[in-house]
């Protein structure tokens, strides 16, 4: 049974609030995630929250999340609209939120073979563009994101929410890219720079199976001995007086002419 | 010559912070660019700002920028590291920033022969997916975004910032869908509308120019009734668990088809 909690004070209020903080995902090893929409994908993965946070159970969907949370050993608390405007620090919180167990992020738990392409971020600095590639990625049918070297935290409260859900159904990694490159070539794969500094066209290279796309930082763009490592490095085409896409854009632009690479082959 | 202001109580500290609200910039038709990349970006594209405010006048693009204004009749304004902070509002702001003056965002300006595709965005609410279409419509060779009925504000500092400069390159206009379809069906112009409801892929058809590419709200995607005064309505296919993109994205990998298609036929 669902019991309810009122006081600000509550000491699982203020850890959930501490969630926004890196420092406090870090050391807890667990991160927010908010919405029915959200949390419902979550579910539908096979995900279900330590702690769901709820101020209005009107909806069906809510009522499944409760009881499946619960009948897994999780708590569910009835609380106001308030204490959610204090956990998530926004205007107009969503009507629930659940607090979830961070995953493994070593590259031992991918399966490369598991699906045709799989992202690579460089330095990703924004959690949101994080959160987007992930959502991409889910759409494209990549397997997953390899974050390399220092990049967002992709458990952080923007890229959980940018990702809407796709966070719980993609593979996530993180490693240095020494680590990174080490692991990749132990095994198949084509490595898939993109960089302003080629003259070959996105669309000119057949792409195999499993390709990885490896996009950069979004302010340096990928370091020349990163792209010296890739199979092939390829270009966007710019067509304007800008000379970039935003990261998330570029992932998904990329990640699409490899789709219809392989839907064009049958693969 | 450049003025110096060293007083948070400076009533064009207090004008340009006061721009960061929507009905400021409505009133005054001003709104505030940040950072040397977006106002070079601005000046190369011959617009330059009423009013430059910098803290640090290392950079010869700065120089020229302040050079420029000056001679435009425009004033620039040496201040503090601290003020700029006060106007950004950013923890770490940008070491210049412009107050320009807003473009006319009628449709009667925009010459739609001008690009072989235009976007149309019709009820987008993120300022940050307005600017990042603003900044893909520039890279794919776009003229422009077009604004149906009540979309987030482009003059927005978000929008700004995500465009990169773009908004100084690519045309804006903003209308109610009703004035926009009676001036579209008003001369040429392929209207080809993105949607989950429907089963043509969007790799299907061949595009027309000028083409413009018409992506739905955040939420609710394209009114059912839009999508059906389109001239063809596609789908990006969705192979993982996710039933959308995000709409920039979305944007972007319709923008790059189209580009791409007009490039293999030489258009």
């Amino acid at each position: 049974m669902p019991r309810a909690i009122t006081a600000f004070s509550n000491p699982l209020v203020k850890q959930a609030r501490g969630l926004r903080d890196k420092k406090n995902r870090r050391r807890e090893g667990l991160f927010l995630a908010e919405g029915l929409r959200i949390l419902t994908e979550a579910r539908e993965a096979g995900v279900l929250p330590q702690l769901l946070f709820y101020s209005d159970a009107a909806h069906p969907l809510l009522h499944r999340l409760i009881d499946e949370t619960e009948a897994q050993g999780g708590e569910a608390i009835e609380t106001s609209a308030d204490i959610l405007h204090k956990i998530s620090g926004k205007e107009n919180p969503q009507t629930v939120l659940g607090i979830y167990r961070a995953f493994d992020t070593s590259l031992r738990q991918i399966d490369r073979n598991a699906a045709p392409l799989w992202i690579v971020a460089q330095a990703l600095r924004d959690p949101g563009n994080i959160g987007t590639i992930l959502r991409t990625g889910d759409a494209a049918g990549a397997g997953g994101l390899i974050l390399v070297d220092e990049c967002a935290d992709p458990f952080s409260v923007e890229a959980v929410r940018a990702s809407m859900g796709a966070l719980f159904t993609q593979r996530i990694a993180a490693a240095p890219w020494a680590e990174f490159l080490g692991w990749l070539r132990d095994g198949e794969g084509e490595l898939v720079g993109t960089s302003l500094e080629t003259d070959i066209d996105y669309q000119q290279p057949t792409y195999r199976k499993p390709a990885f796309i490896l996009v950069g930082n979004e302010q340096a763009g990928l370091p020349a001995d990163y792209a010296a490592a890739c199979d092939v490095v390829v270009k966007i085409p710019m067509l304007g007086r800008a000379d970039s896409l935003n990261a998330a854009v570029a992932a998904a632009v990329m990640a699409y002419e490899v789709v219809n690479q392989f839907r064009r082959r049958g693969l």
